[in-house]
């Protein structure tokens, strides 16, 4: 079997948003028992995360190492038709994931313990996000 | 269903190429009408990358941010066999992507309005470069 | 065709351990003879990386690197709770793959001549670690 989800989330501007649970939501819907669901964001200033869910240090820890790994306003950037965070939020993005393939079992997505799925926005201006999630299995 | 189509290129050296559409035309042939396309580089010194596709700047600056995150003949590297970039580039791929996996909708690749599929080659040489494009669907 | 398998192995700490094997062997079992194997990983301290498996050096390379980009004990960490390496680990997993999928042809993984699928361990102490292969194919 296939099926496709859709999910779309209204960001605040940067950061992590957990789709742990939209994700879940698509994965019951398809009927699949096991498969796979694959992840996918349909944007380039916008990326996907597995991350630790349990302390939400780790996700501002994140946040900070690279906001200072790539920093907004950085000389070596001609591209900031947008501000100075445009360029910063493509070379984050580049640096994660844009789509994430994540085992189901029993019905759920087979995440481990500390495992959450998260949007991470990269631009400080809030902005409308869309997320396709394909399933195949049985 | 299941497909599985190939395509080689032949880079110029560092620098991105966009292969959006050579990976259209597999799909195309897979007859898929919704699905899930998986792209794979069979190389450890080319990398894949979704990335904004309207302003080559944004491919510029990239390159730019990565040469100078992982500079070539950074002396941390012992392993320079193939040359001062022969380790940076197994660095950029590791940091980037081997795989990524592409929704597929109207029998075309569901990427947003300003993503682009680019093979990324890390080595200042030219090479002759293999992707393989894995397709479930129906 | 739809096949699950899963792997465990325990690390002696940081660095690359190599799957390829094991993944092999579960694409053996599922009897795909073409087909694309996703492979996850459950933890957010460790992570997958397919990289050179001829010259040791690059993986050694390639944790030098990541120990200096990412410092173990960085101040500008707040997340230490489990010691100096705990949120380091974090930030190297989100730097490289959760999944990563490969192509089956001829009933193996289609991995180019240099490339070997291997988990990365991020913490110091050695750790149980999981992952699971999810197939799909004919």
């Amino acid at each position: 079997m296939f099926h496709r989800g859709e999910l779309s989330l209204h960001t605040k501007g940067r950061g992590t948003y957990d789709i742990t649970r939209d994700v879940t939501a698509i994965v019951s819907a398809s009927g699949a028992r096991v498969g796979l669901a694959t992840a996918f964001v349909h944007h380039t200033s916008a990326s996907l995360i597995v991350c630790e869910n349990a302390d939400p240090d780790v996700r501002r820890d994140l946040d900070a190492f690279f906001a200072r790994l790539v920093p907004d306003g950085d000389r070596i950037f001609s591209h900031d038709a947008e501000g100075p965070d445009d360029m910063p939020a493509h070379v984050r993005t580049v640096l994660t994931q844009t789509s994430i393939g994540i085992p189901i079992a029993g019905r759920r997505l087979d995440l481990g313990t500390w495992q959450g799925l998260y949007l991470w926005e990269h631009r400080h201006a809030g902005h409308a996000r869309r997320v396709t999630v394909s399933i195949v299995g049985e």
